[in-house]
């Protein structure tokens, strides 16, 4: 099967000689090209020059034998149309001013999506024009709780706490944002399904600061929101969360065709737990990236053994880091390639 | 009842008027007079000065109708006397030098628990002299994967990526510093429940990074050996994770009598999986001091039957921290006190 192929079937629970496989981040600082991509331009000139998209999305497809290729892009661009001033420090990202009120929501800018992501589009047709039909494309959003902590903390937080006093003081101030961020994502989603992605994924990063009951009122619906608009288009959506354990029947409920999954479920369980009409992704422990040859193999063979029964895509729990080691991941597409020669 | 019988009887599943409460990190720089003393004391010379950890143990029992005072101290004494530099900065402890090899573990020191540990012996007998036997007193040590973690990224961090490779690479050097800390921590238990503690608690906070196979072979061996040295006692032990929701079963198979769990997992939930001997405490929301009272009133009442049919006791998934709001702590005394005077 081609690469693209494989993608579409395994989102779709089809056939396929092998689980596809893919890692978050797959183009950034762990690789020594892409730094150097970075010595001559900053984050922002990256994201927005469709040549340079192009480049360090094609960075990683150039070593490994990977199944998709993701834009190289940022959740945060969204935040960015809508008037904050997102900056990038040593400790994470910064966004500024924190929205805290109806104050911070009536500043937010009006959107208008098919001017300000201009180069999104143009950067996905790039991509498209270089990897389909064989390479899978794909194409990416932040989910609005987890834009919203951004938003709302001025920056990653251990908790949320700020969003979620928010939420539970002034809902109608959190509600109306939340459908702000909603649509824009979606608006920004649908660009890249126009413009030639095979599929898109919706990065919930800090759902798992949320209790079960929360995440079901406070995130879910937003989430649901999205994906309703972005299926009108056919494509696969793929929704990741990372602390998923606690939110995974209410998650799968998004109406999403692949649940990208981190380490905090026992893959088995997430299968037996799940209709089968939805496909799993992720899972795997991103420090197996150090361990011996032969563990890293036999977790990845156990983790296709968990996944059977429905639709599986070999990826990360989380994403791949600075210091992630690229033998690590030539271990890695070797050991899911393996799995398609044993069969 | 009194308190201290109220906590013990909930520790045992035994029949009581209303749940128990204790907040994790009740004596904290969310409270005034906490930071008075802290202007004039170090954290370390509060620690290590008994007449000052009494002071601050029960600077909340003087604002707040608890059940139980907990020690003041640190999980990281442990590492402390094991002869790691331990400093508190702005983003958290930091500890040095990080330990990654057999020379690392070869460079610990041997411990004299007795010896090392004669102000926590103090502090507790102060405590229960003061406090029991209305008032039930709890020690405390962390977990030896939390511990580990803190001295083997010689910090916080988001995935405990550098402790999980030393324990693929090098799994002799990590199965022996496991060892190592896990006796240091089951001796501390001891000397605060020989003191007179009522029961302990031990906190693995960053048990959450690990995938469920890795909780159960990297983490919940070295929980168990301790558990089974300190129940030599008879006092209750509480075993608190964070993220807990992959762990519930494996953490429960600890011995422990408490599981205490975040908000990671429905309550209602974690009763129905878990075996009716073992008792629930925490699983509130910290966010929700700062909703409204009726809010935070309706999620303690339906917090307390979800636990219907075990032990429960009241208390958040996570610690009080600076931002805490005070009047947000006095209105959830208020609604735990009102589950009694209801039945």
């Amino acid at each position: 099967m081609r690469s693209r192929e494989r993608m579409l079937a395994a989102c779709r629970g089809q056939a396929v000689d092998r689980p596809p496989l893919w890692l978050m981040r797959q183009a950034g600082r762990y690789l020594p090209e892409y730094r150097a991509v970075r010595a001559d331009h900053s984050f922002w000139e990256v994201v927005r020059t469709p040549e340079l998209v192009e480049k360090v999305t094609l960075q990683p497809l150039a070593r490994f034998e990977l199944d998709a290729a993701i834009l190289f892009c940022d959740i945060l661009v969204v935040l960015d149309v809508l008037g904050a001033e997102v900056t990038y420090a040593p400790g994470g990202p910064r966004v500024s001013p924190a929205l805290r009120d109806q104050a911070g929501l009536d500043a937010l800018l009006p959107v208008d999506a098919e001017a300000a992501f201009g180069y999104v589009d143009q950067a996905i047709r790039r991509l498209c024009a270089r990897l389909q039909p064989e390479t899978a494309v794909i194409g990416f959003a932040g989910a609005p709780w987890t834009l919203a902590a951004y938003l709302v903390e001025g920056g990653p937080s251990r908790d949320s706490a700020q969003l979620k006093a928010l939420a539970y003081q002034q809902p109608r101030v959190f509600e109306s944002m939340m459908e702000r961020i909603a649509d824009v994502v979606a608006e920004l989603l649908l660009i890249q399904l126009r413009a030639g992605a095979d599929l898109v994924q919706i990065f919930d990063t800090w759902a798992g600061h949320l209790s079960p009951g929360d995440y079901t009122s406070l995130a879910l619906p937003y989430t649901r929101r999205i994906i309703e608009r972005v299926k009108s288009h056919g494509a696969p959506v793929i929704l990741y969360l990372r602390n998923a354990a606690g939110h995974l029947d209410a998650a799968a409920s998004s109406g999403c065709d692949v649940l990208s999954v981190d380490t905090s479920i026992d893959l088995a369980e997430a299968r037996q737990r799940l209709d089968q009409s939805i496909a799993l992704q992720g899972n795997l422990e991103p420090a197996l990236l150090h361990a011996p040859e032969a563990r890293l193999r036999a977790e990845v063979e156990r983790m296709a053994r968990a996944a059977e029964g429905g639709g599986y895509i070999v990826n990360l729990g989380q994403g791949l880091v600075p210091s992630s080691p690229i033998d690590g991941v030539a271990r890695l597409v070797d050991a899911v390639r393996a799995l398609g020669s044993e069969s």
